[in-house]
């Protein structure tokens, strides 16, 4: 992705070390934090100095290389951080297999890491084959280079579209509680993609003023019958989308697919801390008497869902059953 | 309303200055605004000292008794303040008729102000035949005492349900950008009514979990067919409503009612500043480089609405014909 013109990663390593832009304080401040143990990259998956599913993956396989001398205590560690993020216990288990087998775990690292970009941009490729001149599409939350490592999932083919000279718009919820579209506009704006952010409560007027083309979200975890983990919000958008025959289109790599899941009933949504609602970064915004739900993630049913964006192609809800 | 045990409204008059309890500084701060000349009553609504369409009725009658000896020039300057607030415009329209009939202005605004707490406590009593023991109610916005000088519209029926023993809980949508839903929870915390606050997002999840059995939401403004202007993200939360099969309620005043509507597609919406989204009070909360759209208002067709709880019974679309 570019920032301020230059070429960057949401994470990357330099010999053992691993150096992360800190989404937490981004867009205010673009700085970095840089992890050497397995703690530091377990803090930083928990902390949300890095999230989205395959950029968390991301780091969870570098935590692994880091932490391969203590394979299973590293293993149980790392996956305790998140409990909905699917990729992190894939990319968990990918490299214990790898380092039981002997092989070199910055070297599996490095490739699992150079794998996710490359399925990024060819989601972009697919993704971009949808939108047309002139289209407005609606997102929710960061399924951006900052969530995948580079390119993004739902922002690739935006990127693509964009370079294709296609003139898209794109409307960016703001994705209360933690305001991830806040990083959406910052990449949109770094990239030149014109864009607007809107609170999350606008999305259905938008819609329902046939000002909206298209729906392009991530997803955390997918369901064999393709209900999808997402963040808050996103079965809120999908139901609007179908209200208002807009199509909606889940952008994700198949490592995203958990084929043990039989649909998303099964799916465990995290609860996070209320001060993720009544903070913003460090600001209190409601008084501390406050009483507080939050729910980070919830489950959309595939009969919602157009079309699943993968790097192997579109598919529906029913293809994935084959 | 009750507010750490004592008494109060929205607004009041002492003599010939009007107090309000200023709602901009809410819930952090409970502090009054004092009006004095039909400026700073149009300041006061214009603002946001004061919201909610009936209580922005009662501050316009208020505002037209200071300024009666220029009739035109005051009601043209009231008006002027709010284009979405039906109530408003009723309002200034019968003080001008009550004082071009030569009646006492003070005196006929106290009865205004009064019929409207005489009618939000009907709405009240009849809302409040809907909730039954233990049921789970989710709001938008801020449809309580602080919007209608007292008891609210749709916190009316919650504040009779209570003091009935039923033992109700409310969900209550954070409702950005202006967060109204932290008074909202205010009003409630005051009054001991068990809640808890989400944001906008999560309504959809709860809902999609059965944990929510009814929908009560307040209204700007209601067209002939039904149709009804509310607060953002209230189109949003109706779908959602009959998507899961939850009954969902509109509580406002008759005066609420515009027959010269004929649907919701004549309502005009406000579209507000930037700053609503990119500050909560004076903090900054985005980039001064993000691109903010921000409309204040949607518009929700009739055919999602259960009902329409007004001071003369609960209506449904159908029967609003007549």
């Amino acid at each position: 992705m570019k920032i301020n013109g230059k070429d960057y990663k949401a994470l990357w390593r330099e010999n053992h070390t691993i150096k992360f832009i800190d989404q937490r304080i981004l867009p205010h401040h673009f700085e970095f934090f840089t992890a050497t143990t397995v703690e530091d990259i377990a803090f930083a998956i928990s902390d949300m100095v890095v999230r989205g599913a395959p950029a968390i993956g991301a780091a969870a396989v570098y935590g692994m290389a880091i932490g391969q001398k203590e394979l299973e205590a590293s293993a149980d560690l790392l996956k305790s951080t998140r409990p909905t993020a699917f990729d992190l216990f894939y990319a968990v288990d990918f490299m214990v297999n790898q380092i039981q087998q002997g092989h070199d775990a910055w070297e599996k690292a490095d490739v699992y890491v150079a794998d996710i970009v490359d399925r990024c941009r060819r989601i972009g490729e697919h993704g971009a084959t949808i939108l047309k001149k002139d289209m407005r599409i609606l997102t929710h939350c960061n399924a951006g280079a900052l969530a995948t490592v580079d390119y993004g999932t739902a922002l690739a083919p935006f990127r693509v579209a964009h370079h294709q000279g296609k003139k898209i718009f794109v409307y960016a919820d703001e994705t209360r509680p933690r305001c991830q579209g806040l990083l959406t506009a910052w990449e949109l704006y770094h990239e030149g993609i014109p864009h607007a952010l809107i609170v999350d409560n606008a999305a259905g007027y938008y819609m329902s003023k046939g000002d909206i083309d298209c729906v392009i979200v991530g997803a955390d975890r997918i369901a064999s019958n393709g209900d999808f983990a997402n963040k808050i919000g996103t079965y809120e958008k999908a139901v609007l989308a179908h209200e208002n025959d807009i199509p909606f289109y889940v952008a994700a790599p198949v490592s995203t697919f958990d084929r043990s899941l039989k649909s998303g009933k099964e799916i465990i949504i995290e609860e996070r801390h209320q001060k993720e609602c009544t903070h913003i970064q460090e600001t209190p915004v409601m008084p501390s008497w406050v009483n507080v739900k939050n729910p980070a993630f919830d489950v959309t049913p595939a009969r919602f869902v157009t079309g699943y964006i993968t790097e192997e192609g579109i598919k529906t809800a029913k293809s994935l059953k084959k």
